[in-house]
C-alpha cells in the first residue's frame, strides 16, 4: 500500500495504476444508493477532488453514508483508471476510517455563497473551490519570486518591519507602541514622552523597505525585499489593504532600462510558473472569475512590452476620443483609467511609462537632465492599471540632498540614505511590485481582500 | 567583451580564460608602485574578491591610485589565471572608470572594528567580510526553507502581522494604532475608545502565525508560514529581539513523530544546501567566528537525530555530575544550559524532548493519556539549545473548550479557532523554528544583533 496524496494522484496517474493507496482528506459531496456510495475526496493538495466508490461490504458504511460534509476521513482503496468517465481514474475503497465529524450546519454547503460572506468565514473560506485556487496560486508565485531571483545570485533582505523613517516622505503610518493607551507618560510639555516608549521614540510599522534596501544593494549588488508593508490610510476600496505584501528588488550599477528589462523578465517568468505549476487553477478562473484571463496572460508572456515616455503617453490621451472621468493634463498623475486605456486600447498589453514629472513622484528618484522630470517608471497591465512602480534612485549626494531641504524634510532622518552616496555611492535602480495586485492580475480576483488570507481593512482585523 | 559578476568568474574560470571582462563593484584594498597598482575588487556576489592589476599606460592611473576605499569602478579587463599565485586568478586592467568617489573618512577601513561598533552603522556593515558572509547565508536559509517545503507541495500562507488574537495566550504584544497619542478618545468610562481606532478594537503585531496556520492546514494540509513576529518583552540578551522572522509548518493528518520526521529532514537540508552553495563563508566562519562550526553541522547533517521524553531527560540530568546554575525538577521547564548539555554532552549531535508537563506548554498543544503531559517537541541542538518547538495541536473540540476555560482564557476570542474542530477537524501538528537562531546555528555568530539587517531591540530601532 502507498501512502499517497490527491496531487501525486493526478500527475502521476500510469504509476498508480491498480495500486492499493491510502489517502487522507475532507469529504467535498457524497452521495449513495442502498448498495454503493460515492465520495468526492479533496486534501488540499490539488485543485481537484478524487471520486472514491464504496459498496455496502464496508462495516461501516451506514455510518459513512450519513457523513456531514466536510467531515475528514482515511480511505484505503484501488486505484482504478476510469477512461469512459469525467474523471480519469476512480478509488475503489475497501476500508474508510473518520477521523473527525463535521456537522449538519457546516457553513460551506453546496451552493454557491457570495464573496462577501466567505469573507465572514475567512477561517473556512480555503476549502471553498475558488480560495483554494486563489491561495494556491499566491503561494506558487511567492515561490515563483523567491526562485527567479535568487537563481539570479540576488541576496534577500529581511528589511525592519518597526521603522522609525518613512520612505515615501509621506505616507499614513501606523503607530507601533508599548505604551499603555490609557495611560501615556507626558512630558513637562505635556507631550507623549516618546523616550518612555519601547525604542525610546516614535516607531511606526514600515510603508516599504526600499531606502533599507538601498544599503544592501550597495554592499551586495543585486537584492531583493519580501515582506509586509502597511498603510494607514482610511479607504475602502477593492484595491487597498492597510497590510499588504511587497516585493522590491534594487540593483547597484543599473540604470532604469535596465531593471525594466527585470521587471518584464520576472512578470514572464511568474506567469510561466503559474502555467507550468497551476493549470487547472487557471482554468478554473478563466470558466469562473474572468473569461479573458488566460488570453490576457499568454499574451503578456509572449509580447515585447511597450515603452512609452510620461509625456508621449499624455499627448497621446488628449488625442483620443476616450472620454475620461479625469481629465488628462501634463503635470498631473495618470488615473487607473488612463493607465488601463494606454495598456489595454493603444499598447494591447504591458507598457513601461517612463519618465514622470517630478512633482508627482517620490524624493529618492534621478532627476533627468531636462530638470522637470524623473527618471520612473510605471509598469501598466490590461485589467489592472499600475502593476509595478520602479526608479532609478538619485545617486549624487548634493543633488538628493538639496532635494531632502526643498521638500523640508529633515536631513537629520536620512543621515544614513545620504552616507551611501559619500562612501562610493552608484547608479542604482529598484521597483516595487505589489503582491497582492500581481495576484488578482494572475488569478482574475478582483477585490484584494480575496487574494490575501486574512485582509486587513479599517474596521476589520478579524481572525 | 563579457559583462559579468565575481561569482561567475569564481565558478567557471575555465569558460573565463583570456577573455576579457568587465566587472563593477567596490574598493576593499588598494596599493600601487609607481608603475603598477593592484586593487582588490568585490561586487557583492560573491564572498571573496577579486584582483585587478593596472598598469601606469592607463591614462587614469594616477586618480585610481589614490580612490578612497570603497570607491566603486567599472573595470574592463583580462581574465589571466595565475596558478602560481594566492588567488587563482586575476584580471589585468586596460581601462578603469570611476563610478562613485568614496571618502577617506570612510569607517570600515582594513583594520578589524568591534561586532558592537559595526551595529551602529548598519547601513554600512554588510560591505564588512562577517556581514557579507552572515547575510549571504542568510539569504540562502530563507531560500533553501521556501525550496524545502514548496518541492514538497506545502502551501506558503502568509499569515497576518496585525492581528487581534493572541497566539500563546501570553506574552507581551506591540500594540498597532492609528490613534494620536497625544490626544487618545475615550469613551463614557474614560478608558480608551477604541472603536476610534482603525480597526474598530484594540489591535496588536503578532507573536504567531500558528493559529492562522492551522485554518489552512485544515484546507490545503500541508502549508508553511515564513515571515516577522513580535515581542513586547524588555529583554536585552543575545538572544532576544523584538522583531524576528520565524517559520511555521503545520502539516494536518499528522502525529507528533511525524512531525519531528519532518524537523529533521529540514534541518539536514538547509544545512545541505549552505555547504553546496556558501562553502567560502563556512570556511571564513570557522576560521574566525567558530572553530567548531562546520564539524557541528557536519555531523548534525549525519547523524540520526536523538528522541527522549522529558521525563528520561529531567532522569538524565538529575543523575548527571554536572553542576547547573539552574536546578532541575519535574515540572519546571529546562534552561539553556540543560538543553545544550543534554545534546553537546550526553547525545553530541541534536536531540528531540517530547511530551512536557502540560503546565509548562502552551493551551492548543495535545493532552496525552498520562493526564500530566502533552505531545509538544523541542529540538535541542549543540551550540544553540533549543532550535524548534512544535507540538500535536489538540482536535478534540472539548478537551480544547475545556482547556480554555480553565486557563480563563476567552472562548468568545477563539470562536474560530474552536470551529476548526467542528467542522472536520482532523490530528495535526507543526512547529515553529526562529530564523535568527537558525542563522546563529549555521554561522556561530553569538548575537541574534548580528544576523539581522537591521535589529530591534529596547531603546535601538534605528535606521
Amino acid at each position: 500500500m502507498i501512502k499517497t496524496v490527491v496531487k501525486d494522484l493526478f500527475r502521476n496517474q500510469e504509476r498508480f495504476k491498480d495500486q492499493t493507496v491510502q489517502l487522507s482528506g475532507w469529504i467535498r459531496t457524497l452521495r449513495d444508493s442502498k448498495t454503493v456510495g460515492f465520495l468526492e475526496l479533496n486534501d488540499g493538495t490539488f485543485f481537484k477532488s478524487v471520486q472514491v466508490v464504496f459498496e455496502d461490504s464496508l462495516e461501516n458504511y451506514k455510518e459513512i453514508t450519513k457523513l456531514p460534509i466536510s467531515s475528514s476521513v482515511s480511505v484505503e482503496g484501488v486505484f482504478v483508471p476510469t477512461p469512459e468517465m469525467k474523471q480519469p481514474f476512480e478509488i475503489k475503497a475497501h476500508k474508510i476510517v473518520v477521523e473527525g465529524l463535521s456537522n449538519p450546519d457546516y457553513p460551506l454547503q453546496k451552493k454557491r455563497h457570495t464573496l462577501e460572506y466567505l469573507r465572514t468565514i475567512a477561517h473556512l473560506r480555503p476549502r471553498a473551490n475558488t480560495f483554494s485556487a486563489v491561495f494556491r496560486v499566491r503561494s506558487l508565485a511567492s515561490y515563483a519570486i523567491h526562485k527567479f531571483f535568487q537563481e539570479k545570485g540576488f541576496v534577500n533582505v529581511h528589511t525592519p518591519i518597526i521603522t522609525g523613517s518613512d520612505t515615501e516622505g509621506a505616507g499614513e503610518m501606523f503607530r507601533v507602541t508599548s505604551l499603555d493607551l490609557n495611560n501615556v507618560p507626558v512630558t513637562e510639555e505635556g507631550k507623549v514622552d516618546e523616550k518612555k516608549d519601547f525604542f525610546g521614540k516614535e516607531s511606526n510599522l514600515t510603508v516599504s523597505g526600499q531606502l533599507n534596501a538601498e544599503t544592501f544593494a550597495l554592499a551586495f549588488r543585486n537584492v531583493y525585499t519580501f515582506g509586509p508593508t502597511f498603510r494607514a490610510e482610511n479607504s475602502n476600496t477593492a484595491r487597498h489593504a492597510a497590510e499588504f505584501w511587497m516585493v522590491e528588488p534594487e540593483v547597484a550599477f543599473a540604470e532604469l532600462p535596465d531593471i525594466m528589462d527585470l521587471a518584464e523578465e520576472m512578470v514572464k517568468f511568474i506567469i510561466g510558473f503559474i502555467f507550468e505549476q497551476a493549470p487547472e487553477e487557471l482554468e478554473f478562473f478563466n470558466s469562473f472569475i474572468d473569461k479573458t484571463l488566460i488570453e490576457r496572460l499568454k499574451n503578456a508572456q509572449e509580447s515585447d512590452f511597450g515603452r512609452i515616455t510620461y509625456t508621449e503617453a499624455v499627448e497621446l490621451l488628449q488625442k483620443s476620443e476616450q472620454k475620461f472621468e479625469y481629465p488628462v493634463e501634463w503635470g498631473t498623475d495618470l488615473q487607473t483609467e488612463h493607465e488601463r486605456y494606454l495598456s489595454e486600447e493603444v499598447y494591447k498589453r504591458p507598457v513601461f511609462v517612463t519618465d514622470y514629472p517630478k512633482e508627482i513622484k517620490a524624493f529618492y528618484m534621478r532627476a533627468n537632465d531636462d530638470g522637470k522630470t524623473v527618471a520612473a517608471t510605471d509598469l501598466l497591465v490590461p485589467g489592472i492599471g499600475e502593476l509595478i512602480g520602479g526608479s532609478q534612485r538619485e545617486e549624487r549626494e548634493e543633488v538628493l540632498a538639496d532635494k531632502i531641504k526643498e521638500l523640508g524634510m529633515s536631513e537629520e532622518d536620512y543621515w544614513w540614505y545620504l552616507e551611501l552616496r559619500k562612501y562610493g555611492g552608484t547608479k542604482h535602480s529598484g521597483y516595487g511590485i505589489g503582491f497582492e495586485r500581481l495576484i488578482m492580475y494572475l488569478t482574475g480576483m478582483k477585490n484584494i481582500r480575496d487574494v490575501i488570507p486574512f485582509p486587513r481593512t479599517p474596521g476589520n482585523a478579524d481572525f
